[in-house]
């Protein structure tokens, strides 16, 4: 048997639009890894989904973590987050994560977070991602360069 | 070499009360586990740190969730939560997770939780617990003995 | 900007069989949730990746873990295992996790599993599964229908 | 209501040696964060148990890994690892931890690690244990202060 290994939800899913506005999406595969004893999703994994959806989310925008850090010494944090847990993912559930700008300031992002099933929203977080500087863990402005790119795509 | 395993920060720390009210700690000693590549604990670890501290406050309250869901059928889930990251914690810190009663309601239990480090907060929280039937995630009632403890306690 | 997710290595990386035999691929991205604070993948973290190799693999055969327990009433469980740590993994590295089957018994599956980054083993491992009953989690026959469409795919 | 934070399993249980050899015990208790939905506790989180087990051992022997990587450049990291897992741990268990020296290399460490639960093993393992440069994560000997702690804690 060859590989035959496809990305979790199909390219329907990930194409599906619900709205006019600029919103990225990630699809998420629920493994065993991301449960609990209760059979559903544990609450800190969707804080670990929404970040590989804005790591790919700034690879779409054509940066990296690791290109910040090397080229700029900065790395985008989280400041600050709210979580509305409203339904149980559970395990083999088929997600998708999305990225949406709510507002951008000099060393500030504050992003718009759904995970859902089908079109239904599971959790719907708000996330503040802060720039700092990667030794001192102090506030940076955002590289121009980034910020630009995150504007445009927000725009 | 006998086992000489002691708790992670001390007793002192542990009963360092920095107010008169109702305060239950919990320390949580930081490993590998715990930290990201950018040196510092990775933000949803914080969540995992305070759902140690509110099993421990119920423990100490008397139950444990195993007995909830046997005896009563129902989970005390996460509803939502906010969090602030004021500050990193980092490999090998000694942390205390604090569980102080904001409201409770009957089927609702609002928390403030901090994760601190020598008294200096790192992460301060807002969690609503929610109380849901084991099987059909529904909403249920905090069962009596349970809302009575907690009421006592926080009193 | 409309989501352009696209799943973590190329397809190319898929198809690339190194060798003639049977051999299944998933590719797996690092996180930042992946890493530790030595700034590489954190030892267990390969294991994760290896559990989800092993359920797209069982999904390329036709079966899922929740069909397995809702149908025949068992589980599929990692009986033991052993890794051999080679190079680091690191943060957004582009993984290839592999399971190949190396014998079948009734009640057990042994599987070579490697995770490689451009060719190069980054971790290699044996991994034995048993078959145990849900409830019980005591040893169990693999469902005819699931070894069958094992044995076809090694053969 | 003051803090009323124990230690997971009591220290009847940490002292409790089986045999003369020289173990070291750190209990672990088990949470929400290490189960998965089939009920018991994920098969890599018992790596992390270990982990911490190593961690708790180290510092008893009087070093810490930032330490080690202050002082002298290196870290301590997993080769290699086997595990047999023999029976599940689940939510709330009082988990034993062990760490007993089988071997010391120069730039090596082979240590016996079993996870129990009221005397009876859940799990078993063998760890070796290498030393690395903190940059190159290249093979390098391990410093003889700690070396020589190793040796006589294990005598």
């Amino acid at each position: 048997m060859q590989g035959e290994a496809r990305p979790s939800p199909g390219p329907a899913l990930l194409n599906a639009s619900r709205d006019s506005s600029p919103v990225f999406r990630w699809p998420v595969r629920v493994y065993h890894e991301d449960c609990d004893d209760s059979g559903v999703v544990y609450h800190a994994g969707y804080l670990r989904f929404m970040e590989r959806a804005r790591t790919e989310w700034l690879r779409a925008l054509g940066f990296t973590q690791s290109e910040l850090a090397g080229r700029h010494g900065v790395l985008l944090v989280v400041r600050s987050l709210s979580v509305e847990f409203a339904r149980p993912a559970r395990y083999d559930d088929a997600l998708a994560v999305e990225v949406a700008l709510e507002a951008l300031k000099g060393g500030s992002i504050l992003l718009a977070q759904d995970v859902s099933r089908e079109g239904a929203t599971l959790a719907a977080a708000r996330v503040r991602i802060a720039c700092v500087n990667t030794a001192s863990f102090r506030a940076a402005r955002i590289p121009g360069v980034v910020s630009a790119a995150i504007a445009r795509c927000g725009a």
